[in-house]
């Protein structure tokens, strides 16, 4: 990922959504404050490491009582949230697009899936989980029409490194690529290659080296 | 991730995981010679992290030729595979289950996705793409006949929390959490929360910087 333009590291960023979560979720249920270590307990990390991530981001809390779940959600949301909604459009929409857009569907974030891509004929001009399903050729159009910043790839691997310059051309700004085909793109353009089969690899690595070990 | 079993850092495992299929997809093409630089450009990363990373595992090089294709593979899957392969559940076959089981099936690793398991009627006892899939009540049983060793959570989030007891019951050693509530296990039992709205947050978060970055 290109990030030379920021300071908060990519890790923190990722557990500043993940918190954001929880306290949602807490927030939900009634809970107004909460301690650094309890929030800790809940993603299976050290109090240590809240906290410093918050200090990050400059977050002090009332230690008495804990973080106010209120002020922290609408810290992190500072942070997190552009001003206004970031458009993302969806290129493939089989179960892994399904998935992704149903998942989103509804869960009032500052991200928005507007459209998806696909060849299918029997997707393409159809409206799947209300999001409407375009056909790839028209991908720059539609992009610029509806002013999408953000494209996610769940394509067939095979497909996607011929993605690359239609979104260049389209002018994304971001790319989240779960295919299993890396794919590079030139800089200022935030790109994440995430395939499944990376993080499925490791933890059965981290399975038979934990049984090794315990057979010594 | 508890890892205290073993040497190679994670993003270590996860690159190895990430050259092998790449060097696998070099191979079918019959590339027999693969330069660092050349292996970590189609990875978007420096040939000394590709240097480093083989170096850790005692892979050494002829720098002439570069590394030759199928010796390195061999040596990867000797790091990252258990001799015998590991049997896979999925729990929840909504889109984001069958989008996984679509995607391993019939990739030759060792890790095979042998059943299912899900509570929707139309779904139990049927066969999704080959794989059986049984009702949840049936978790202990399945997995001590099937010798399963991984799990991954597919679930609706909601039902996450309830799982965590059958894992533990059913003497699962590996779990690969998809949903938006992180889980945390005991000691023994490797787990890792993925989250795929957290990844795309921190797309949006990047492209959002470098925005600002752009307009000062």
């Amino acid at each position: 990922m290109s990030n030379l333009t920021h300071n908060i590291p990519e890790k923190t960023i990722e557990r500043l959504s993940e918190y954001r979560r929880t306290l949602l979720s807490c927030h939900k249920q009634g809970v107004t404050h909460i301690f650094s270590h309890v929030l800790a307990g809940m993603h299976g990390i050290t109090a240590v490491q809240v906290r410093r991530d918050l200090m990050l981001i400059g977050f002090s809390s009332d230690t008495k009582k804990g973080y106010d779940v209120k002020v922290l959600i609408e810290f992190i949301n500072g942070i997190l949230d552009s001003e206004s909604v970031m458009n993302v459009a969806v290129i493939g929409m089989g179960h892994l697009g399904q998935a992704i857009t149903k998942y989103f569907n509804g869960k009032g974030l500052k991200l928005r899936i507007v459209c998806a891509f696909d060849v299918d004929p029997a997707k393409v001009d159809s409206t799947i989980d209300d999001i409407p399903c375009y056909h790839m050729e028209r991908f720059e159009e539609v992009v610029s029409a509806m002013d999408i910043s953000i494209a996610v790839i769940s394509s067939p691997t095979r497909v996607a490194p011929t993605l690359v310059v239609p979104i260049i051309n389209a002018g994304i700004k971001g790319v989240l690529n779960f295919t299993s085909a890396p794919l590079n793109f030139p800089q200022g353009i935030v790109a994440e290659n995430y395939d499944i089969t990376t993080i499925l690899e490791k933890v059965a690595y981290f399975v038979k080296e934990s049984d090794e070990n315990n057979d010594k």
